[in-house]
């Protein structure tokens, strides 16, 4: 399972020991973790250039941060999952500031009253896959190799610590200017909706933590080694020749159609990127048309009238040549594209998951069916 | 300045000696401020209707409360000051739920470190200037007598503590489901957007705490004695012939126009009640015109295009026959009225006041002049 050779630790602070033998994330690792984060993020999670840049950059600074898993950490440590709230078209023209790690980290332990040992993804998905790690170098933590969806979507609560019941608060947010929110909330629809419309107030995009938990309670509660999962997507994407068939094989997915873009419809509204696009086959596939529909990520793929792929299993648009997957927020008429789908975290594919982030949680009046079970 | 005769303390908790010879909110008392404050509110701050009752009930159930002047309590003393947020026309729907003080409370201790000694209305204006009296007695707090504005304002930071320099952090808003906020924000406009936003999506109105502070500055960044003073109103109206000239007298206000409500426009919107009203003449007055504009309080009156009163200023609609005040959301057609206007506290006139609180503050393009210097 181990992703990347070991080396040996030498600028992190607090890897006197602890962590040796850890994984790192460095300037090798972090871009195939940046491309795998891309293609499991169904387009949403935020583009993962910017979250790559920043990681990078602080990785420069402050050193590469190892990758622990969590059976290597004590059961009560605290683990802050953490990422960025907003709109995917926000995030790529507002932009992090650095200091959200240790600011959200700041929060979270006044809430608490205990330190955070560990930064968590909250979601793997796209940028908010990577963007911890910038968070985890500058705070001098490691990051675990979890997070709480196996994947993006676009709500607080569809996340696998709801289905646990661990509880979303106390949740920090906070945005670039020094104006912070700490939320105590009914239900994680509650955090949803008043996370949201911070999230629009501070500009469309802000850095939050919610369902922050031990150690013990991650290792049943999380999407287990989806770090290395994304890393391991990643290197099948840069090393082969046909990127898109390596992809395929390493996720155990399927092509829904290869073609072009030839719609895109997209607003950016109640803090959500909302809209569809649709792909027109190419080549042997001429004639075919794929319609997706978004929110932040894509939700459903339709051929007349059927559904091809739909939440929670994860439906990515790939660059047709370079096999890079392409976040909604980048959708344009021309681009050449390969969709593709694949099965979700098991989890989501329970009664509760799918309460939570199956087809009717997004209004759809359909079912759940398993993409490996569609025509 | 002891609007009430003083009564022994019998059922308060925390009375031992401390409070003995302070005036009493009881059902004597009560009614009379509840009017009072009405007046002193602009036509905002929310039906006293609602705050009375609801002060009322927890008098009964818990004792009086006393009211206490900050002369006579300790220097370090935490003073809460609190009331609802929203727009006024949700408050005479969505009603209180008894719990919101000691929920502030626990909030704002937290936030602090440090226990709250007793509570101040944010705003003596309406409702606001009341409701707390209800949370007090339930959490067995006195209430100081002083306020945040000497009348009621639309926006958070238009408090007299911001002037002083007092920060509006940390905060604390919750709502009767169990969600709590606790905020900190660059400064009072960030906490207006915030809070503003929290509260719509709250049902319209929350209650929140911001601005706490300590005795000592309480002394010097508040107005002092305006519970006594809106008692005193109460009293002025209950008892005199004609309940206007006696209100007039008490308040060194004027007569702008006797006449009759017709027409109202009112909307609920961003969180606020906007809309005008217009009184027209009778009698002696048949054929003059009022305009009033209103964000939650009447800000400007208007006549033929000439100011005849303007916030910082309070204007106020009395019924004409009781004298009592009618909140800006109780407005309609038909209602024979006499609005009044008079001098608002002096540090609003000053620079910093008019900054905060004056008409280019609400987006009028004319500079403020004192009521009594308008023809």
């Amino acid at each position: 399972m181990r992703p990347h050779n070991c080396v040996p630790i030498a600028r992190y602070e607090l890897t006197s020991g602890r962590y040796r033998g850890a994984v790192l994330l460095d300037e090798t690792t972090l871009p195939l973790l940046a491309r795998g984060c891309a293609v499991l993020g169904a387009g949403g999670g935020g583009d993962t250039y910017i979250g790559l840049l920043s990681a990078l950059q602080a990785i420069e600074e402050h050193g590469p941060v190892p990758l622990v898993d969590l059976d290597d950490l004590p059961d009560d440590d605290l683990v802050m999952p953490c990422g960025f709230v907003g709109a995917p078209t926000v995030s790529i023209e507002k932009l992090g500031s650095t200091v959200e790690g240790a600011r959200l980290r700041e929060g979270l332990e006044a809430a608490r009253g205990v330190p955070v040992a560990a930064i968590m993804a909250g979601e793997i998905g796209g940028s908010n896959g990577v963007q911890p790690v910038s968070w985890a170098a500058r705070v001098r933590l490691p990051v675990v190799d979890a997070d709480g969806m196996g994947r993006a979507f676009p709500e607080i609560p569809q996340v696998t610590m709801e289905i646990a019941g661990i509880p979303p608060h106390p949740a920090v947010m906070i945005d670039e200017r020094g104006n912070r929110l700490v939320l105590t909330t009914l239900d994680g629809h509650w955090m949803e909706r008043l996370e949201r419309m911070a999230s629009i107030e501070f500009g469309g995009a802000a850095a939050s933590t919610e369902y922050a938990l031990t150690v013990r309670e991650a290792r049943t509660a999380t999407v287990r080694r989806s770090v290395s999962f994304a890393i391991r997507i990643g290197r099948a994407l840069g090393t082969a020749e046909d990127s898109v068939a390596s992809v395929l094989e390493e996720v155990s997915g399927r092509r829904l159609l290869e073609g072009k873009v030839t719609d895109v419809e997209r607003r950016t509204t109640g803090g959500f990127v909302r809209g569809s696009a649709i792909v027109e086959g190419l080549g042997a596939e001429t004639g075919r048309l794929l319609r997706l529909e978004i929110q932040n990520e894509n939700l459903v793929a339709l051929e007349d009238g059927e559904v091809r792929a739909s939440v929670p299993d994860i439906i990515t648009v790939l660059d047709a040549q370079t096999g890079e997957a392409i976040s909604t927020e980048r959708l344009r008429y021309g681009q050449r594209v390969t969709v593709i789908a694949f099965p979700c975290h098991p989890i989501w594919r329970d009664v509760d998951g799918l309460r939570l982030a199956g087809p009717r949680a997004f209004g759809y009046d359909f079912d759940y069916v398993p993409v490996e079970m569609l025509a």
